[in-house]
This record gives C-alpha cells, structure tokens and sequence, in this order.
C-alpha cells in the first residue's frame, strides 16, 4: 500500500470556507503528538526513514500508534511505503525503541482537522512552531501512484492552493529547519 | 517491576495431577508462536538482551504482543527488566522491526497450560522440539525480588519439583542448543 500525499502552506480559515462551499464532509478533529526516534545504527536523516510513536487525542481519548516510515518510492507526491499499527501502550512502545538504543529525536505537535471529498482526505493542519498546512492524501496500489497525484492536484486547485508550491519537507524537517527539497 | 521466574524440566502429566490435589485455579490454556529477533547493531546473544514479537491463540482468537527484555538484573532467579505491550497487527510490528534492520532469529511455539496458587503463576508448557518444563512465577518491586524467589521454590517442592534443578536459559536458548549457563 503506497500513501500518495500532497502539503503546501495554506491559510486554513480560508481553505475550511471553500471545503465548505464544496459541500466537503468535516470527518473529526485531533490532536496528535508525534515523537520521532533516531536510530542507533543508521541516519535516518541520510536514509530517509522515519520511526515514530504517534498520541492521538479524540473527545478525550487518546491512542498511540508506532509507524516505520520507508524512503521515497516517488519523489514528486513524497510516496512512501509505510507500516503503522496501533499499541495498547504508547509509553511502553517508548521505554522499548529507548532499550534498543533509539533515541527522541524531536516531538511535532498539530492540531488537525478532516474533511473527505473526492475519494480523498484532507487535513487542515495547525503545526506548533511551524504553520499551517493543507494536505491531500490518499493510498494507493504502486500502479495507481501517478493517477493518485494528479487527483490530489486537481483538488489542491478546487480549493484555490497552487500545487507547484508543494512542500516535499515533513513537518518534522519544517520544526528542524531542513532545507526544502 | 520485576518477573520472578524459576523454571524446571518435568513431566507434564504428574505435575498437573500434583496442582488438581493442591485445589490450584486452572486459569486457562493458550498457545504461544514467539518470533525473536537478531538486532543490525547489537549481538543479544552477548548482551542478554530479547526482542520478540508473540502472537497468542486462545478460544480461537489470536492476540500480538511486542516485548523488549532487558539483561538480568538477578541471576539466580532469572529477573530481567520487561516492557511489553500489545499490538493490533502483528505482521505489521514484524514489518517494522524488518525494516529497521531487525532479522527473525528463532520461532518458539509452546502450548501452555496456566495454573494459580499461592500467589504464584504456574505454568506447564509443551515446548516444541525442547521439551516439557514447569514455570513457576510472580511479578515484584525491586525489593521483593529475593522473598518472591524463596516463594517460588517453596511451590516447586509442593509439587514435587527440585528447585536445585532449576534452568536458566530460556526456552529459545534450549531451541538454539545453548550450554546451561
């Protein structure tokens, strides 16, 4: 399963006006706190992997989720394989990834809201210390990759956003200061 | 929190008829398929450390846990540190652990058959390609460690079991033919 995946800057109450006008439906709200782990044996950085124990908090319910991200499969819609699975306990998923020698790198914490439209999700994401951002995703087999972005694009222009100020930098390597790709 | 644990070679059969005339609670019966993992940057071997990934079956319905398993903190009793936390999907937490780098070991599948008494877990298990073995075990505070030991012997001679014959290597180490430590 491939996560075809599109982000530009955006103001958000603009963008939630037109989701509306579009007669988007507005799915749920969270808050999720995002801890990502640097490895003992490899740079993360230089691989482009990511390890990461997610909090997510939903009418006062929180879960936590561990998920691997791959390197990009294709660059243009930061395709990725990834690999998530729920945990009963997100602090014991943390004392592990500490005994196996993974260390907290940094902790991305975003207040997001859903909407689905098109056959697509998207999220109006406030980002603590970064921005605001709007992302269009969906998943995919690898056949249906590029057909997944050009969707992902053309619901970038109904909501009036320039899908050629894609941001390809994870909110991860925004709160770090990476260079954009 | 600390597991006590003292494990013996024995024959099945007897054991239980021991625990029927004692009145121990037979709390059920499970089986256990554990996935233990090789690390890309440590040899567990060397620093008596486990990562395992156990799917559990019971009525039918099976269950995965993730467990890290620290080096003992006591020898005599076998008491490591242990973080364990269920997963919703298990093939998914073997996903992960590959793509870090993580490599399966060994597979230990046991039947085991649960007992209470006196404070005490016991355990009979049919280990396949090991053997038949009693475990007898409790969970304490750093404090407790040498009183629950003592406890745990005394259920050994209850059922006619020699704590002197007690085993220290773990099941995987008999599977993967390891010398007695």
């Amino acid at each position: 399963m491939y996560e075809v995946e599109v982000k530009v800057a955006a103001d958000l109450d603009s963008v939630a006006e037109r989701l509306d006008g579009l007669g988007a439906e507005h799915t749920g709200d969270v808050v999720q706190v995002d801890t990502y782990y640097d490895a003992p044996h490899r740079d993360f950085a230089e691989t482009d992997e990511a390890l990461r124990v997610r909090r997510e908090t939903h009418d006062g319910e929180t879960e936590a989720r561990i998920t691997y991200k791959g390197p990009l499969v294709e660059a243009e819609s930061k395709t990725r394989e990834e690999f998530e699975t729920g945990v009963d306990d997100g602090a014991v998923a943390d004392d592990i990834f500490a005994n196996l020698g993974f260390t907290p790198a940094a902790t991305v914490t975003k207040d997001r809201s859903f909407y689905r439209y098109d056959g697509y999700t998207i999220t109006l994401d406030v980002v603590e210390d970064v921005g605001e951002f709007v992302e269009v995703e969906t998943e995919t087999d690898e056949d249906g990759v590029e057909t997944a972005r050009e969707g992902a694009y053309d619901v970038l222009r109904e909501l009036a956003l320039d899908p050629s100020e894609q941001l390809r930098t994870s909110y991860l390597g925004l709160l770090l200061g990476d260079a954009q790709e």
